[in-house]
């Protein structure tokens, strides 16, 4: 006997979507719950497999069990396939796993020949309606069975209605009969075969073709860019037709049963008297609101209300229907779960809490985290933005929209900032000492850098919106203006740019600010009641620590003390002690410094009372704070009174030929001890002070990019060594931590060891994916975009982490580093932070807390809760 | 009861090293085989150890164990100390575990004061030999236990000897005895203290002074350089006094048993008839060649030449012996294993296997195969050098010397050595375009740059000397010139170099050219013997080849084709290549390298016919290929025919922020296809040639970089289909590996999954280390050496592996790797491969062979042999 290829409705149910696709278990559900469905049946994904593995033929089997599927629709309809008298026509539909808009549409129809056309015409006494349904048939048929160009029959209709003097429906039963009829003949002549007027035949060919487009060039973009495997197959749903076109007690539409934009609990959706469902798919004629089916059919409305909630409490969720109303009798013909924006999603997923349908649980796990950025951060007006024009494509490095002035210095930008201006800072890249430009601008723009570049960072960190890396734009400093695909923009134009979609537009374009409803912080609530691992924030200024904490961060996860080195004239000092030939000399620099870092300490301190702050020492290679150009060289020299040659020679020596592996981290502070001492004073002076004030204080010091234990004591030993001194003579002893980054694979292979001196580890995920993959995060642009598109790689491995590389080196850190000290603090504090699918896998490794940017708090929030309720998320 | 903190010499034995100090274990051990040794004890390290733990005092029962191994000196002696009528003197001496110059020097003549310097003038009825004695003693005391300049005391011996119109002989009794009186007034001013009178208080300061001198500065130093652990302590002997000075038929000398700088086996050494030791070493007088000693006095000659040869069977290696004839008695004072030359080491490890004495395999454990560089690398004549001015010294990159004319361009090096000047090539570093400068050089000398820079890689794998990184060259390429502390030295003039040493000249030196010696040849057959590991070498080219095969390497186990992109014409291809918009234009370009490229392989696999041969696909980043000027470009942009700008642009879009993880590697291939199908078909197709020529070849191809399986796949699969084509055209199949370089951390964690594609690895460790520990080697110049320096790092990790980090990969990557695929061959082609301690470890990891520069070849077979002879050497 051959295997089962062909399941009724009535045998599936929605737990075989493996086996029956999607479609096919809920079309089977639906009729299991007892909803009115038009009988049919499914053929399964594994025929599908089968038909590719044995070189595209019918597997075994399968023929003879659709005929005999077939029967039994038409035992239940009481039609026959092919009998002129009573013809039973059917749908044919493709139906994957998952939904798969790329795959072959349906078939409608099918059946017809001329011999049923006219059975149909006398049986339903309108052979207009008959002729149109032939025709539309062969027209199906022709452009997705056969693969004819659609146009090719557009052609012909639109010559018939004389070029739009004539509506669809004014054309006549002949005239519909002839177009069919010049159809075939483009068939015969495009596709080289007759058109077949067998239905069986007809069947077939229709089922093949479902096959087919599984592997069609459409379909395989989508799985490749939804990720979505290529093994699946796709199931065939054969069905009984219904017809929405028999009169005008006949209608099709489609319906929501909450509105998918804002999550309000009514139904939402609309219909088409006398049509079928492409009609309303294809935009043909203006559908009508379903509330009007309330006034027309009202009992038929009654039925589909009913059917809609019934559905929803089935599947626990807001349900996408499709319905067809027959002569009065209404045909539910498929359901699904609804997609819906992120605020609705928050809304009805709390709502279903609220009216018992879901448990918080199941709530919490609706809603996929990345979809709350767009809850977070202001967007562009949809109405402003359907005529904008988009002068290039970004990358979407931090979301939000914003519109400015454009300016190219960041010092203009500084200053127009100060005078009221709103602008936008454009840059090729950033450097650390565009920082006040950032600071100043609305958002920012670079032509070049990635999704973890400096620009990409920083603003992700300060909540502002950025594109990075727009290869097209054409930046002429010395002019101010960019030229971007034919368009020149000149400092002081208006730009906007939406951060979150990577689009640049010329002009000014109103935004829109999101508002987080009280239905979100709910939801929250429930997820931090599940969350088992800690969110913290990257912050490194008071204001973002209080964005942050209001964003729910429960500490501080990595203050980088060096983004506040640019600051006002401090940057003065910090170039002295960079230039600084002598320890004296350096100290004498860094005793300027002092009192601005500890004060910005204290503003953190006051910002996180009562929860940790993780505060690294310095970290980027010192000629990143050096200026670059002989200019502003000179006016250092003037400034500080040193030798331009000096200085100029000291930037000669600093040059790096791969700085990310050079003279940084923690090597600073071996060889400029006096740096770590400065930053350790400043942190616990920073401490008792704010402590004095009755404030709780819990520093975490960080020392970065240690690979070797002994790297890390020396600097331990001058944190301690400050602090002790300090704490004495102050008269209060403060709790504190030492720890370390493991952010080299070194760090990670011996974390034993140096768990021995550190209190707590924070993988830096960014550094650790540069070393581990051998990958510049500044220079894999050139090839990283092409390695994703040929599934080289899956994912960008700065975006979501590499858990089969870098993620076994984040366990295998854990690990060894709890084996020496099992209370050790285990956090991680890369861009991954955020990243919904890492934040899942840094719960499994079993890490003790996330850090992120502040406005991905929320994001990291609902990724840990659903990581701690145990289930991916797969919402496709 | 107390420990034991004291051992007469009869109570010890060799293998008491650790207990009793090297010096205290050998006096010991010669003391048991009956060689007539002045009797005496040891105190213990571990009394030092204590000493410092108790802080510096001595530990319970030390001093009365002393005092009473001090009574059997004197039972054996007949002799008390302290006793007018027949004084016992004795010496004290430092001894650690290992050997330590920068220890305590002896104490002579210990227990005389002015009452036994009487006596022992009565008892030797020699006034001036006591009053000499007591000056000598008081004047050591002065200096080495109580710490006075010994300045001080040459200064007074310097005037009563007239400023030099006197010899130490001239000097009266009383004349001397005035002298002593002196030096002890000296010692009250300097050191504060009187000089002690009792020789139980000098013997108790004595020994104090050797357990201080543990912690001295220059005996940490030492150890530091050496890398001996803090911890040992050192052992204190005290022996009997025995006096070569007590007439013409006394004297005292130091011997080898065999010739320490030719290893040719008859006694070597010197001696001082009526002195002590100290004049010897301190070359006071000029000794007299032992021979003479058999002229002289015979009789003990034919007993010290029998002692010796006792000896040096008894530790079955050469002695370094002292000895003393006090009155016609011959009294040996110490032996140890002789320091040698590597050339002596070499013979004297032949020669005692074919004595019988030792067996093959401790002849192969007896040379250090660092030792060998002076063996296969000319050296500058050693007499020339006493009178050479050092300019300066940078680091040894590639042993051997050579003279040439400075040259700072290596077009114009090509140039004049066409001419068949001699060449020094001096570069402030090098990059690929200089190779044909660097080639045409007798060395290379750099001031930037470290162990692993460009120019040293380059250099070791030719041979050639090369000195890099010396910091204090002031390179004027303008005018031709170079400035080094206060010197100039002008184009054409000549420079001497020893990469051996780092050593700088100016001037032409006479270099002597060593000649490899028929017990070398003998040495390696035997290493080759015991050897069970691989070794290849790293060649670029046939000649290397050729080099690398007749210092028996078994194969290449890396031929960077790249190397041969700058040769002669050829660039201009590749910068075309390069340059090229699209696959068609870049298949052109590459259609003019391929024959290049398929000459060099055909004469790589003749010269190792019958051997494998690794060939890596291309590697580097595009743009060290292209000019980096705008007069270079605009030759190039005129010689191709192409557009300045295109060219300058381009270069500009290769420019990346840290090249070392950006667009190289198997990245390249991966974009570019097309050049890994043409360097597959330039592989192949030599093969087939040289096959054709009855000629056995082994292709391996070898893919760079990869991280993922996913990229090596489809390398894999370009180089396959191109052998299938290839081989079905000629009608000839040849036997090929494709396997990668493990390079990356996530390769070696990955690596179960890459061997599946993969037939073999390579540990590219010199990557991994930068990766693993992400230390760029071209800019950690600035803090490794301070890293060496504080104890940090034990080694530098680019010379020495590191174990734990980068060696824990190598493991990993290894066992991961032959567990999915068990025959997987797996090497090792980094500059570690050279390195005897990485040699050992790559041993103990398991790895199939290691591949280093063809000069390094004997040194990894010798160092492979002793790694399978299970032992770590320790010459210390």
């Amino acid at each position: 006997m051959s295997k089962k290829w062909v399941y009724l409705f009535r045998e599936g149910d929605a737990t075989m979507r493996d086996l029956l696709g999607g479609k096919g278990a809920g079309v089977a559900e639906m009729t299991r719950t007892g909803v009115p469905v038009p009988p049919g049946f499914t053929i399964t994904t594994e025929a599908c497999n089968t038909y590719y593995e044995i070189g595209g033929t019918f597997p075994d089997g399968l023929w003879e069990q659709t005929l005999e599927a077939l029967k039994d629709i038409e035992a239940q309809t009481g039609k026959t396939f092919g009998d002129p008298t009573n013809p039973l026509l059917v749908s044919v539909r493709s139906g994957a796993k998952f939904s798969m808009p790329g795959m072959m549409d349906t078939v409608l129809n099918l059946g017809l020949n001329t011999a049923t056309r006219d059975g149909m015409a006398q049986l339903t006494e309108n052979p207009r309606f008959a002729a149109d349904a032939y025709r539309r048939f062969v027209q199906l048929f022709g452009k997705i069975v056969l693969g004819v160009e659609g146009e090719r029959f557009e052609h012909v209709l639109d010559e018939a209605k004389g070029h739009g003097q004539r509506q669809d429906t004014d054309l006549s039963a002949a005239e519909l009969v002839q177009i069919a009829e010049t159809f075939k003949q483009i068939i015969k002549a495009d596709a080289g075969v007759d058109f077949p007027e067998d239905p069986q035949e007809q069947l077939r060919a229709a089922i093949a073709a479902v096959f087919r487009s599984w592997n069609g060039r459409r379909a395989r973009d989508y799985r490749r860019i939804n990720k979505i495997a290529d093994n699946l197959g796709t199931g065939v749903n054969v069905q009984a037709m219904v017809f929405g076109n028999m009169g005008n007690d006949s209608a099709t539409g489609v319906a929501f049963t909450r509105n998918p934009a804002n999550g309000s609990p009514e139904i939402f959706g609309e219909y088409l008297v006398n049509a079928q469902g492409e009609d309303v798919v294809a935009g043909v004629r203006t559908p009508q609101p379903i509330s009007r089916l309330k006034e027309s059919m009202p009992e038929v409305y009654q039925q589909f209300h009913d059917i809609a909630k019934q559905l929803e409490n089935h599947y626990k969720d807001v349900q996408d229907v499709e319905f067809t109303i027959e002569k009065g009798k209404l045909w539910m013909l498929q359901t699904r779960a609804g997609k819906r924006t992120a605020a609705a999603a928050v809304k009805i997923a709390v709502d279903l809490v609220r009216e018992g349908v879901i448990s918080k649980e199941t709530a919490v796990q609706r809603v996929d985290p990345h979809a709350l950025d767009q809850l977070l951060h202001p967007m562009i007006d949809p109405q402003a933005r359907k005529s904008a024009h988009v002068l290039t494509t970004g990358l979407p490095a931090s979301p939000g929209a914003a519109s400015g002035k454009a300016v190219f210095d960041p010092d203009e930008a500084e200053h127009l900032a100060t005078t009221g201006e709103q602008v936008i800072l454009i840059r090729v890249e950033t450097a650390p000492e565009d920082f006040h430009g950032m600071v100043a601008a609305q958002a920012i723009l670079t032509a070049r850098g990635g999704m973890t570049s400096h620009a990409a960072v920083v603003a992700r960190g300060m909540g502002k919106p950025c594109v990075a890396g727009a290869g097209d734009l054409r930046i002429n400093y010395a002019e101010q203006l960019v030229t971007v695909n034919g368009t020149t923009i000149h400092k002081g134009e208006w730009v906007t740019l939406d951060g979150g979609s990577g689009e640049v537009f010329a002009g000014r374009m109103p935004t829109v600010q999101p508002a987080l409803s009280s239905d979100f912080a709910e939801l929250m609530r429930w997820a931090d009641e599940f969350r088992t691992m800690g969110v913290r924030a990257n912050a490194d200024i008071p204001h973002d620590a209080q964005v942050a904490r209001s964003f729910g961060a429960e500490g501080i996860g990595l203050c980088r003390t060096e983004h506040m080195f640019f600051e006002g004239d401090r940057i003065d000092a910090v170039r002295e002690m960079i230039i600084a030939d002598t320890p004296e000399e350096r100290r004498e620099a860094l005793a300027k410094i002092e009192p601005l870092q500890q004060g910005d300490f204290e503003g953190l301190f006051r910002a996180m009372a009562g929860l940790p702050v993780t505060i690294r020492t310095l970290d980027p290679p010192l000629h990143e704070f050096l200026p670059h150009d002989d200019h502003e060289i000179e006016l250092l020299a003037t400034k500080l009174g040193i030798d331009f040659k000096k200085i100029k020679s000291k930037i000669e020596s600093l040059r790096e030929a791969n700085p990310m592996l050079g003279f940084r981290g923690c090597r600073l502070g071996i060889i400029y001890p006096e740096i770590t001492e400065m930053q350790a004073r400043a942190i616990f002076k920073a401490a008792v002070t704010v402590r004095r004030e009755g404030i709780d204080v819990h520093p975490e010091v960080m020392i970065p990019l240690v690979g070797h234990i002994t790297e890390l004591k020396p600097q331990e030993e001058i944190v301690r060594k400050v602090a002790r001194e300090l704490f004495a003579e102050a008269g209060v002893t403060i709790p504190y931590l030492v720890g370390t980054m493991i952010e080299l694979p070194r760090a990670a292979l011996t974390a034993d060891e140096i768990a021995q001196v550190a209190e707590f580890f924070s993988f830096g995920t960014n550094d650790l994916t540069q070393t581990t993959l051998g990958l510049s995060r500044d220079d894999s642009g050139r090839f990283l975009p092409l390695y994703v598109e040929r599934k080289i790689l899956t994912d960008d491995p700065f975006q979501t982490i590499d858990q089969r590389g870098v993620g076994q080196l984040v366990r295998i850190g854990t690990e060894r580093g709890r084996a020496t000290r099992p209370s050790l603090k285990v956090g991680i504090c890369g861009e991954h932070g955020g990243d919904p699918a890492s934040v899942a896998f840094f719960y499994q490794a079993g890490l003790t807390y996330v850090s992120c940017s502040p406005y991905r708090v929320p994001i990291a929030r609902l990724a840990a809760a659903q990581a701690a309720l145990g289930e991916a998320r797969r919402d496709k």
